[in-house]
C-alpha cells in the first residue's frame, strides 16, 4: 500500500496514470449543450470537466470524500521561529479528535470524512540545520502512513496538516525545489514577529547550506529538508494519483510537500485543485511554479486542511450544475441568435 | 409591503436602520476566543460577524435562506445589444420553473428556497433611447414586486436575475451613478461580437444624452435607465435592509440595480456582501463604487443569481466555524507562547 524503499517512491512518480481522455471529452461536450452561455460559468465548468478526467465518468459525483489532516513536530523549532510552543500540534490534534477544531467545522460542512493522523508528535523530526530531518525507514513510513489513507473508493480527497514551525519546513523545500532567496519564501506563518522572521531566514539559509550537496531527488529534499507530516502529505497525493483520484491541495505547506516532486515531475499537479491561496506570502509564489491556480482566495492562513475543505463545497456546487441542468434541446430554448 | 410612491422609496432609502453593535462585539469578542491565530480564518471572520451584526445574534445561522430571481424584458433590445433574442427571457424562465438551470442547482446546493419572479415579460420597457424605460407606476410596481419576496423570517436573501440585453440597462445606470466613459462600463454579456459591443455603446450614449438633465434621485434613475427586473432588485435589497436581512449580491446587474442608490446613500451597501466577481469587465469598477470585496471571483458571467448562491456555500461554512469551533479555555489549547 505504501512505499517500500526510495526507489519504489521515484518509480511510482516516474509513471504517473492520465487522466481518462473519453470521459474528459464527454464531460465537455455535455458542457457545450448546457442551458447556459458557452462559458458562462468560468472555472466551475473546468472543475467539472476536470473531476470527470480523474473520476473516469462523465458525470462525477462526491458520494465518498475524505481530508486527511497529518500532524507532525519539527526538530528545528527549538530556533524560536514559530509563535506558539511545539505542544500546540499535540494540543490541536486532541482538539480535532474532539470535534473542537475549525476543520471538523469545514469538513462536515463539506460532507468529508475527517481522518486525523498523528505521526510520532513525541519524536520530533531533527533539526534540519545540523543533520537531515529523517532517516531513510523514518521518510519512507511517514510517506506510507499517507498512501494508507487513500482508499479505493474515494471520489475526492482533501490534505491538510497540523505541525508546529511548519511553515520553516515549507519555505526551505520550496526554495530548494525552485530557487529564489528564501527571504522570498518565507512568511508570518501563525504570526511570528519580524524577529522570528528573521530566525526563520537564518535558520533556513543554514539547512539549505548543509544539504546543498545532498542529491536532488525528490526523496532525499523530502527527507532532509520535510518532516514527517509533510512527507505524509506527498505520499498521499502520489497514491492517489495512482488510484486516479482527485486531490484539492490545501495552503502553502501542503503545496511545498509536493514541491520536490514537482520540480523533477511537473505532471504531479495533473490530478490537483488549489483549493486556495493562503495569505502566506510564499503560497502565491508556490502556486505559480506548481501552475495551480486557487479556487479561493479568502485570506485564510489556519492550515488545518482549511482551505480545501471550503473548496470542496464550490466543487460541489460545480457537479452540481454539470449534472443537473438541462441542456438547450431538452429545455427548448434557442442556444443562439 | 412594498413601495407606494417615489417619496416612499425615496424616504426608506433615508433611513437605513444599522446592524446590531451587540451582537457583532459579541460575535468579534468569540472569534478572539476560538482555537486558531487571530484572524487565521481571514473573510471567513469577517462573514461571520457581518452575518451576527445583522441577525442580531452573536451565533447567526442559515436555516432559512432564499434566492430570488426576477426576470424582465427591455425595449433597447431591438438595436441588436445582445447574442440572444428576447424571447429567449420567458424560455429561461420556463427552464428556471422546470428546474433546468444553473441556479436551480445552485440553489439546491446551498440550500436556499428559490422564487422566480417574472415582470411582464410580454411587455418589455420602454426604449431608453426614446423614453424612459418605466412609467412611475411601473417602477414603483416593479420596487415593490421586489420588496414583496422579502419576508421578516429570512435569515438571507440572494438576489439573481434573467434580463436578455441587461447589461446595456447595467452599463448605462452605472455610468448616470458614478460617471466615467460608457466604453469603461461595457462589456460582451453573454457573449455579444465587436460589433455588437460598439452597438451598446453608441445606445447607451444615446439614453445618458436623452435623460441627462432628469433629476439625479435613485428613482427617477431606475426608472429612466433600469428595467423591471433591475427595480425589483432595489426594491429587494432595500427592503431586506428595512429588515435587517443580510443580502448577498451577484454580478454586475444586481450590482448597477442598487448603483443609483449608492451614489445618493453609500451606507446602502452595509447589509450586503458581493457573492463573486464576474468576468463582465464592468463589474470590478463597480464593486470598487460601492465599496465591496466580492467573495469569489471564478469567472462566471451567467447571471442568475448563480455566483450569490455559490457563496452561500461559503458564508455557511463561516458560521459553521464560528458556531462550531471550541475556544482555547474549551480546548486547553495554550493561545500564545
Amino acid at each position: 500500500m505504501g512505499f517500500a524503499s526510495p526507489a519504489a517512491f521515484e518509480a511510482a512518480l516516474a509513471s504517473l496514470p492520465s487522466a481518462d481522455a473519453d470521459a474528459l471529452a464527454a464531460a465537455r461536450a455535455r458542457q457545450g449543450q448546457l442551458t447556459k452561455p458557452p462559458g458562462s460559468l468560468g472555472r466551475l465548468e473546468d472543475i467539472a470537466v476536470f473531476m470527470a478526467g480523474w473520476q473516469g465518468t462523465a458525470r462525477p459525483v462526491i458520494e465518498r470524500g475524505r481530508t486527511a489532516i497529518f500532524a507532525g513536530n519539527h526538530g528545528f523549532v527549538a530556533h524560536g521561529v514559530s509563535a506558539f510552543p511545539a505542544s500546540v500540534t499535540e494540543a490541536m490534534v486532541t482538539n480535532f479528535e474532539a470535534g473542537g477544531a475549525a476543520i471538523n467545522a469545514l469538513a462536515d460542512a463539506a460532507g468529508l470524512d475527517l481522518r486525523i493522523v498523528a505521526l510520532d508528535l513525541d519524536r520530533p523530526t531533527a533539526d534540519f540545520t545540523t543533520a537531515p530531518a529523517m532517516d531513510e525507514d523514518e521518510c519512507l513510513a511517514a510517506l506510507s502512513a499517507g498512501a494508507g489513507v487513500v482508499t479505493p473508493d474515494l471520489q475526492i480527497l482533501t490534505v491538510g496538516e497540523m505541525g508546529i514551525g511548519n511553515t520553516t519546513a515549507a519555505a526551505a523545500l520550496s526554495a530548494r525545489s525552485f530557487g529564489g532567496s528564501v527571504a522570498e519564501w518565507v512568511g508570518p506563518g501563525t504570526g511570528v514577529d519580524s524577529a522570528g522572521l528573521a530566525r526563520k531566514v537564518a535558520v533556513i539559509e543554514q539547512a539549505l547550506a548543509l544539504h546543498h550537496s545532498a542529491p536532488a531527488s525528490p526523496f532525499e529534499t523530502l527527507r532532509r529538508l520535510g518532516g514527517r507530516e509533510i512527507a505524509a502529505i506527498a505520499g498521499a497525493v502520489l497514491k492517489a494519483r495512482q488510484l486516479r483520484i482527485p486531490v484539492v491541495l490545501d495552503g502553502f505547506i501542503t503545496c511545498a510537500a509536493i514541491a520536490p516532486l514537482a520540480a523533477k515531475v511537473p505532471a504531479i499537479t495533473d490530478h490537483c485543485l488549489a483549493g486556495h491561496c493562503s495569505a502566506e506570502p510564499g503560497h502565491v509564489r508556490l502556486l505559480r511554479h506548481l501552475g495551480l491556480s486557487p479556487l479561493l482566495s479568502l485570506g485564510m492562513r489556519l492550515g488545518e486542511g482549511s482551505g480545501a475543505a471550503l473548496a470542496v463545497s464550490v466543487i460541489r456546487a460545480a457537479l452540481a450544475t454539470h449534472a443537473q441542468m438541462a441542456t438547450f434541446a431538452e429545455a427548448g430554448v434557442a442556444d443562439r441568435l
